[in-house]
């Protein structure tokens, strides 16, 4: 198996959160439908405001052909060649409004992201990687599915095995993140705590 | 100290995913610089959309009764009654544009729940508490700490110790989540997986 490139950290950090990676090579084999439920369940417990919950998911499995390659339609181009090989493919779909009076909730897709966040942490744990992208067709994914207008598909989802193979290009690029002293503040904007 | 009410989830699910929990009652007492810089390591690793990183925190501790003060009153005034005694006040602010060419990031309030999760995870593994806020004052806290037209903050973040007294009546109630089949979907909307 390739090597999982874990976070260079300037301080200490959980082993679940340092493996985390999004790479671009996948080995094509199943995900037992236990790991993809439990997968679900770590989003599931994530907080939201109001615990609205305005997360939703559109997912596929390699296993069921056709089920795949509509949802692999829904990427962009650039983003299928290598998401193809991924065993799970999901869309992340926020809920725009609110059930309780259908106002706008402006923290939706913040909540989808803390809840994709624990499908992530899940997913690692279990040995998996998960990759999402930006790049997808969100008009072309509301007519294939029928997603209503008060929902918004926002991110596609790969989930995947390491790819016993040799590794594409983009995954051997060292990973990057800004220092603490320009995210991290204090008394007042960009003063580094 | 009083109970952690840990996630009753219906497929296992790691323990710092079950156990992580926005409670009202804290005990307030200082946490240790250490501690915080690695829960901001945690956040910092998170992964972006073209790896923009588009948060920013603002940070409080309540060691610095002026600094936290003034956060605290960066909160809706509900808010302000129990987040008083947090160890630590934040806010999470986004990058509304992209760095490189200032065309609109409409994955960044998502990015900044991806990374706010990361900090989460790194809490609770640390037996801390984190409780974030929707309701929080954006321009006044954009008055106070001088932030830019193209950031905008999203979140109050409390992180803290949980109280050793009687908990306040909200953290009583039981935890509830929707089912998966009401956001786990396949083939079609609404089509449980």
């Amino acid at each position: 198996m390739s090597e999982i490139k874990t976070a260079v950290a300037d301080h200490p950090i959980q082993t679940l959160i340092g493996r985390r990676w999004s790479p671009y090579g996948y080995d094509p084999r199943p995900l037992q439908r236990e790991d993809l439920r439990s997968l679900f369940e770590a989003a599931r417990w994530a907080p939201s405001a109001f615990n609205e919950q305005p997360w939703r998911y559109i997912v596929a499995e390699c296993g069921n052909t056709a089920a795949f390659e509509r949802l692999l339609s829904c990427l962009v181009e650039g983003n299928q060649v290598w998401a193809k090989n991924a065993s799970v493919l999901a869309l992340g779909v926020t809920k725009t409004t609110f059930a309780r009076n259908g106002k706008p909730n402006r923290h939706a897709a913040h909540d989808l992201g803390l809840a994709t966040a624990g499908l992530i942490v899940e997913a690692t744990a279990r040995g998996l990687l998960v990759h999402q992208m930006g790049g997808i067709l969100p008009e072309k994914a509301r007519e294939l599915y029928g997603i209503p207008e008060d929902f918004e598909p926002l991110t596609g989802i790969a989930i995947g095995y390491r790819t016993t193979a040799d590794p594409p290009p983009p995954d051997t690029t060292p990973r990057t993140r800004h220092p603490q002293a320009d995210f991290v503040f204090t008394d007042a904007w960009a003063a580094p705590l």
